[in-house]
């Protein structure tokens, strides 16, 4: 009886968030396949998303730097953060995580008010950038916890949002119904020397039924009358950052990635910003300094993961990327996650063939999120013996056929 | 390329405890099954284990019938009990479910205290079958909410056991040790010509380390000072249970199955009861009616389940006896199981391939229990796609070795 079982398996997970760095994934899953495997060769690419992490990531990746910073946290106290320096050749580029200076996970939970968080931070680690010399600044999009359409970013990059009576209208997404105007004659001149770039999820709208208020408001503490709110005041927005920039009203709502990071795309984008999908940027461009392609293209099994897998996997996030890039390789690939969410068996048409939780027994969502690794690790063991189940049932069913 | 799956499953489950009988384990995972692998050949044999459901199971499989009668419930209230008598040819056979008279179900939360539970209803039950003029009954043991020893059930069948002020000594456990004699003068007389058979797990004893009190007094909700005190008393009831009936006080310590149902097993050996391997008596005997070996040998694949598989597995649980026979016959084993508890890995050893939880998400113990049919179909639709992608890997891989 000829037995097979898979003999080079790439590892290439997303972050579990607020519980895991991709590396912690990558680590946890290799760990437990081989467990199962013991010997099986193991390829592992933490997968940067634009995210947390991005930065870290890159810097580590091209041997370049992180810069510290203290900037404008999102509900307005000083917050420690930081951007990479790449090394490298090529012009001097900078990436700027917005979830180091406006992320969710900097908003203290009683203070989650999408109304009130501003992105004022990430023009603040830009502006720091462009004060170390940099010609390119990749702005990495994802795990925000604003709603304010970049408001703040562009303020601290030098533009002005005003109301009737002609003052500033106050930080957050909630008074941009009130502004009037936007002024962007007094924007860093640097800029113009600059090339900034925003990795982005382009699924991610600014305006509309899919709009970035209606999906992610909910999650950023936002009620049902705000998310309303924030919508209406985003229309608005997308209207006086037309008037300001020449972009069309249309192409600033429903353009890809518009609505990424709380409309942080539509901000600025109004400035010149280039609104990349940020697989395009991450891993096609070489930026990050993987291959996943190439490593794709060797394995006998891709395996990805992120915290949770649901209806919005396909819409952008990275398993699905992952499996789209396998399925044209026909590579097969399995996916693990914390949370196995509602339809997530509509990621069956997106390339990924198998789902496996991580949940042994019954417990919390603090407790998952604590011992992440370990029952990462589990699972993996696990999910990889009924994997080597099923190839052995195959050997066996293919020897009594013969 | 040549794609071989599994074509003939055997579901051999037991029922998840407090949310699924048996036969609803065997139709949730072959739904699930189905929605993998459409038009495969399933074969599903519920299993009994003596617990829970077994007089059902086995009126059913034996075209036999079920005897509707209330008895003294475990905490002195009466209860509406049954039992089976069986169909088919041979002595008339009752079979007693000591679960549907003394089990832990029928201990209302707030009264769980093995120290004062009885097992009088027990003996209530094998009375009424004696009435029906049964010739053979079998207990089956499992699921109780007791720890007496089987002292009430010995009673309701006219046992005395006595203080030393010549006093019964009062229900339950905790008594046991006030007890001076005990008296098998007044046993009912048509015990005589009646063949008593406990079903019962093996590896349940009295006394010792492993005794009943230490292993299963904290799930009946004893405190570790009751946990000892149990012990305690159990130790004295063997002594008094040997001088009664001529027994050894170490056959009725630490013969097998003697702490069966709280030491029921033991009480009732006292009287001549029989001590059978409850697969063996179950299975084996052609008592339900069912041929698990002969199911097992024309399988591809054996799928079972319990509740929780954890360290306790290997000791007598169904999945570790259908994996035995499973094993023996060179038949791989996948086991589901709503909970994977502690060093479920020694499962392994045991003849278990492989297991998968049914848990997706963070969730409470009382959403798995109320969801647990959804939660197991699912379950097994997500491990036959893993078990699939196991196979479809094999053929991958043999062909680029070919």
């Amino acid at each position: 009886m000829v037995m097979t079982i898979p003999q080079r398996i790439l590892v290439a997970p997303s972050g579990f968030k607020e519980s895991l760095d991709a590396v912690e994934v990558a680590a946890a899953i290799s760990a437990g396949i081989r467990r199962a495997i013991p010997g099986v060769s193991i390829t592992s690419l933490p997968m940067a998303d634009g995210g947390e992490g991005t930065a870290a990531a890159l810097a580590c990746a091209t041997a370049g730097r992180i810069v510290h910073t203290a900037v404008t946290g999102p509900v307005g106290q000083p917050v420690d953060s930081h951007f990479a320096v790449l090394g490298g050749p090529g012009l001097p580029t900078a990436v700027v995580e917005m979830a180091a200076a406006a992320g969710l996970a900097l908003v203290p939970s009683s203070l989650r008010d999408p109304g009130r968080t501003t992105t004022r931070g990430v023009g603040e680690l830009i502006l720091a950038a462009l004060d170390l010399g940099m010609k390119r600044i990749v702005v990495g999009c994802g795990d925000s916890g604003t709603s304010d359409g970049g408001a703040g970013a562009l303020r601290a990059l030098g533009a002005r949002i005003l109301d009737s009576s002609g003052s500033e209208v106050p930080e957050g997404g909630a008074a941009l119904t009130h502004a009037v105007s936007v002024d962007f004659s007094g924007l860093d001149p640097r800029l113009t020397g600059c090339s900034l770039e925003l990795a982005l999820n382009p699924y991610n709208v600014l305006c509309g039924p899919q709009g970035v208020a209606r999906v992610f408001g909910p999650q950023k503490g936002a009620t049902p009358q705000q998310v309303e709110e924030l919508s209406h005041g985003l229309e608005h927005w997308a209207r006086l950052l037309a008037g300001a920039s020449g972009m069309t009203e249309d192409s600033l709502r429903y353009g890809a990635g518009t609505g990424a990071s709380g409309g942080l795309g539509a901000g600025l984008a109004a400035i010149g910003g280039k609104l990349v999908p940020r697989f395009e940027l991450l891993l096609d461009s070489g930026l990050a300094g993987i291959d996943l392609d190439a490593a794709i293209a060797t394995a006998d099994l891709v395996v990805t993961a992120e915290g949770a897998i649901d209806f919005q996997t396909p819409r952008g996030k990275v398993p699905a990327e992952v499996a789209r890039r396998a399925q044209r390789a026909g590579v097969p690939v399995l996916a693990f996650a914390g949370s196995i969410g509602k339809d997530a068996a509509v990621v069956h048409a997106a390339g990924i063939d198998a789902i496996a939780g991580i949940i042994p027994i019954p417990m919390g969502l603090d407790q998952a999120v604590a011992e992440g690794a370990v029952l990462l690790q589990e699972a993996a063991e696990r999910t990889f013996r009924v994997l080597l189940l099923g190839s052995a049932i195959s050997s066996r069913v293919a020897a009594a056929a013969a």
